[in-house]
């Protein structure tokens, strides 16, 4: 809405502004197709159960199918006098078939309709959402078989701690938008339920067929209650809840490749298409795409709280207070489908600079650890010799400038005497790679963890 | 954004995905009118600084005026390859007044020129919604006049409590109103400071005059330190949970109605206008506005965490998260305008039932404490002998099947041997408007009080 | 802590305060039994790969029953020096036992034993308010069953739309906190994997075996990658969802709760103890219970939404922010627990009035649309036609200050000429109870169907 | 809470587990100074209008200074069935002087004795809050008076972008402080108002004085309507809000300080009490506190949604509901006390390093807008001439592996044949500390306006 639009409120009169406060169809014809595809099975189902003529089914099966041809081809006007997308769909379709149009209407309510096609909307998002998940989970497969044995600094507190792998680095990314899916699958599952004939929120007097509908629809039965049916958001708030953790991991990636473009990290660059660049300053890369996904979380958390505001001490059965549950929905699905989409994008593209990572894990002595490990388990130290040992090497490397893992035989003998006589064997000990393979403990950085863990997700995605 | 736009958002080429992606001229085009404020007092001081020749100035506010018409009549058309509001402006320039309008931007950045239309946007709505919680506060202003001898059970937990009247239960909404009003005025002078010429984050070589177009814009004068300024959304915050504490309000007026409008009630009905009726029951209303009014609270609270959680743990100076700034702002301005309008007429034009409102007053024995106060304070008992006096006289009411304030003074001396020969005048103690008179303390419900709050509210309001 | 203990804080020496700052061991003790549980799967585990001793081993099981012992008999203190439980225990554990104490952290970190301790307190209190609800289910179907011929009116906009029956209304919450159940079930069995044995991020270069670790401490399966196991807090997240999704269901229950005990409604009564009351004024019950019971909910959305923003762009693995994860659990925990256990009493005690329930069903021609349908389906006239009949029948009633349900046949016929030979069959069909039990289409209110509900919730209980 | 007592909720009988739900002794125990000091003003006042005598007047007086003794000595014992501080208070205070202390609560009740402690509660805390940022703001302008010439590159998207100084960069903070600092000013001002007198809901009918309570306690004045006065928690949000935006300027500069402290960065080390070291590997400081700090930020934002959850849809005028305001705002206060103190120390406390921050200055070729602006403003070339001649330097210097401020004057002339004639003049302007001196205009970055903007700052401080 532009500005002078927006003035335009206060200047209008009375009933204008009011239609406008109380209309929902600007936002609500998202739902047209589920809309359309509820009143066909609807229909379909009076039919079946002898409410509505043969000749009545199918004029409305027709008509409702050329509304949606209409609305799809950009025919359809959708105006504020039509309320909602039930109100637009269902006048149209009386304009014209004629009076069956208003026989559609028969044993059902605005209040089980809006809940059926609202529901089918987020089942079908949680659908899509899980192929997208599915792929971004590829993409970071992909990528990471590329890179088990590429060296990375693992980090706490953003310091150096030990040297993993950079696919093994990746593959914990992999596993939170595994989750991700699972809730998304449990959610979709949990909420199949159509409540279709519930009615106003007592059911009805007319012999419908509720599993009919359902059957249609995709959904796995009727829904027990009708009061409780046509008050229930819980599957809107799920699907909320859902993008916003997910978004809640993009949002860590994100800031970890922001970090990473930087001139100081410049573990990665991001592709040229997904970085803005400065064309006096070629090698200049801004990281916009990762910091705009990043921003994006919040969106989300906030349509998360919108709604569960909404409902809070809402009474039985309907109030129009639910009307206000769909634009925050709509808003969270748009958002997480485009950041799925580019962030999958962004890993596919960007460039991993080997070179980079590998020099960051000579700073910090990351092997220090394994030094007092051999010590202890090879040479039957005590902790606390091995400790002191493993200090004054690490003094010693700092003396020269070096890590740890640069230092010669010679160097490390000379570093205390107690070690003046060790196995030469220590240098592959103290090697940035050795390192990183000794932690072969199962989910563990060894290049062949990271492997076998790169063969449970294959596996995984195979079956879903 | 329909269904069918919706999913073309997965068939998208990559290239076009990250335009709409990055692009925020589809929403931002709202700044339109305070971006072009901006251009022309920052080419107005670029000129008087020596900087932009005469010439060039009188080209670019030409032009900068025929795209506004452009714009406002409807003519201009917003693409997504312009990224923004700020580039869609300046290449239309270009295009109409050539060269010159590239000199537009000479001492001046993206950075400091967005921050620059979203403060002057939060500032003008800040005055715009001021001026409309007058008007609301006055709307509850006159209908309390009608109403300072209304009587109204005045509520805790739900439950009656002690005779009020109706105007004093209303003020109690408009001084809510009044602070409000007092949380924009405070916000908009804090926030009243000028960021332009901050430029990308540290200020700029050029000789320019940040006095200059702080004044010309109405700002107090310019912003101290460019790096905060150009980081800083203290002002799109304070905005956010202003409009938030607001609707707060007004969900909590809603709620009240929504509850009044019950046929349990039946304290005030709703016009017909600000109600949807049912056509077989005439005297169906449901009050879908309050409700609506109500459920909007939630899209206020959200948008306020969407920006508290985009801001938390931004680094400086300027990051693309910080685009997610606006939508959540232009939302809760356009909820809150639209909220206090229709607010407004809601009370202007609702029924007051004031025979109900009355009839609820002889529920609950609410002048037993005038009662005891009575005994203790004129007749000196001891508190626990007025307490089951009291007591006495409430359970020959319930025994009547009476209020206590209808009891005659046969029925009130029968009560209890104790107050055989109480003096007459008890029974006026015991009537519901004398009970809600006697509470004269200052911010009290007598009448007189009320009148003087009445008076207080005008004034404050004949000052602002 | 007392407001002189937070003066304090502004007085103390640095060094305290920081300690105060940094130390979470007076909250997180919260965790001992979970922490001892895991120490001892960890060490029977180190002991059967042969890298714990058996005297080690029993030693560190023995003395951490002691410190358990110590815990909860309120032996031990707890000092802010411990830092957090882990330490405490370890530090109580080695002045029992000596340096074998110190053995326990082999192949170890503090990472993935606070992700372990934590992971086992939220799966654990997963079960018991899995227990809890199911508790409440079955209250509300006990109390439903003596109400399925109750008549309440069925609203929306909290107006009078359809009779129903209670139990039936009642059943919509027990379906509310059955789906709540099935998102603890499923959250419990997403997460229920065990992320000892991550180490600090890598893994270790023990030989360890997490199988015996997941399979002591009752989890179906080690944690595929280490990296994201120590950063991983989506169960923590899950758990303050559903817990805020079942106190949104509490808040509405209370919402309801508090009307119908309103004297406007007095269609419930609290029972004494779940209700403060005057005592001047025996029959003023104030409710405040369910009042806080709603009040509660926003705690518990507060503390997701305190997550959520902690977890937003933090980098991998482990950062300090991450301390902020378990006072919001504990809280939001704590909170339902409690909810649950009064909510349960509240309903199981509260004085239904069926009377006044059934009193209020004639106030709204809730039958109307029941007179409308007969004349279209039996009667076979034009809806138009039976719709301008109806209206006349509801005019009629208002004019005798009836309901349509308590007309006379002849009152009826008299209504209107097109049914002045109308079968007295009608006078059934506008009867209350014979309206709720028309609906009944599978899920809705009518005796039958509300029986058929409570039927399918008891089966489904049982298999839980 | 201990598990152990956790577990034992479940267990309790239901009195013992509805008292403690009900109760709010064992936290709004903190308003024990508030409520101490609102019961002395209003004995005063009841004193002086005659209602209360000089006996009872000073028994009560000294009876409550007694019992504040007791409580700040930790001799008073709170027990659960208290219920909450105010009965704790009364029923001690009892105790002691008999009688005369039931006369206190003459002309008051129980709800604007709760209003009036709270906002005491929070007004003093606003004031304290107040002193803190002051400090804060000082040590930001102490360290920065050290480093008006240390350059850093000032960042946007984390990348380098224009050269600064370190002084200018926390100088920005020092102006978010200050603005935090004038919200909590302006919220203290705006809620400066006295409740006390209200009484239930509609003042009381004894001949009070609400100006000598108001006067006593440090209000400016009675609020005007008690029904409002009674329901109102505006003030106990603002403090949440202005807590939550201090916060998020707080978890910027933690960013910050974590995102310095790396490997990669190292521009500042925190001082080694300030950061968690390894002790074999000493160089390793674990930014722990800057962590923590950035963290806290969330529970802050989750105590602002919990009001603002508990305060939607209220009616008027006291709910039980409200009992829910204290404990989040009594947490947010505790975490900014004890966040300011703590970040205080660490900016005081850190180690700056100037030659990191230096060397960084050299990585990007900040100074190649510098050349542009050089070559259009002095050179008069047409910007594209001057753009194509600095990408002929920017590359000369990148194949030299050099950045542009470090290319001596023959370098530069080589670049590009036209301007191998350049006044050697150029080298200047390339240098980083030229550049960063000639953004001179105001609120700029050039030594000279970060001066400006210390004696600014200072001045600010010394009125306040």
């Amino acid at each position: 809405m532009s500005n002078s639009d927006n003035n335009q409120i206060l200047k209008n009169t009375n009933a204008q502004i009011l239609d406008e406060f109380n209309a929902s169809v600007m936002f609500d014809k998202e739902l047209y197709s589920q809309d359309i595809k509820g009143s066909i099975a609807h229909s379909q189902m009076l039919f079946e159960q002898g409410i509505l003529s043969k000749e009545d089914k199918d004029a409305i099966h027709n008509g409702l199918l050329q509304v949606k041809d209409e609305i799809e081809s950009g025919k359809f006007e959708f105006k504020i006098e039509h309320e909602d997308i039930h109100m637009a769909v269902e006048s149209r379709l009386t304009q014209i078939i004629g009076d069956a149009g208003k026989r559609l209407h028969t044993a059902r309510s605005r209040n089980d309709q809006v809940a059926t096609d609202f529901r089918l909307y987020v089942q079908e998002k949680s659908l899509s959402i899980k192929e997208q998940l599915k792929e971004v989970i590829n993409t970071f497969i992909s990528v990471s078989q590329n890179h088990t044995t590429t060296l990375i600094p693992g980090m706490t507190h953003l310091q150096h701690a030990q040297p993993i792998n950079f696919a093994y680095h990746l593959l914990a990314y992999a596993n939170m938008f595994k989750r991700d899916y699972e809730r998304f699958e449990s959610s979709y599952e949990r909420n199949n339920y159509s409540p279709l004939g519930s009615a106003a929120l007592a059911g009805t007097p007319h012999n419908i067929n509720r599993e009919s509908t359902s059957k249609q629809l995709g959904f796995t039965s009727p829904t027990i209650n009708a009061m409780d049916s046509v008050s229930d958001r819980d599957f809107a708030l799920e699907i909320l809840f859902n993008i916003s953790t997910t978004m809640m991991h993009v949002s860590r990636i994100s800031e970890e490749l922001v970090t990473w473009s930087s001139y100081e990290f410049q573990f990665v660059k991001m592709s040229d298409e997904y970085a803005t660049t400065s064309s006096i300053m070629p090698q200049k890369k801004n990281p916009d795409v990762p910091e705009l996904l990043r921003g994006k979380t919040g969106r989300t958390y906030g349509n998360l709280i919108s709604l569960l505001t909404v409902m809070k001490g809402l009474p039985l059965a309907y109030n129009k207070d639910t009307q206000e549950d769909k634009e925050g929905v709509f808003d969270s699905v748009k958002t997480i489908e485009i950041s799925l989409k580019i962030l999958n994008e962004v890993i596919k593209t960007m460039h991993v600079n080997i070179d980079r990572m590998n020099e960051a894990c000579k700073i910090g002595h990351l092997s220090a650890t394994d030094l007092a490990d051999y010590l202890v388990q090879k040479q039957n130290m005590p902790f606390r010799t091995a400790y002191y040992i493993t200090k004054d090497v690490v003094a010693m490397a700092n003396s020269l400038n070096k890590d740890i893992s640069e230092l010669s035989i010679d160097e490390i003998r000379n570093s205390n005497e107690q070690i003046k006589d060790i196995n030469d064997e220590i240098v592959m000990y103290l090697d940035l790679k050795s390192s990183m393979n000794a932690r072969n403990s199962f989910g563990g950085t060894s290049t062949k963890q990271t492997e076998k863990q790169i063969e449970i997700l294959k596996d995984w995605l195979k079956n879903k």
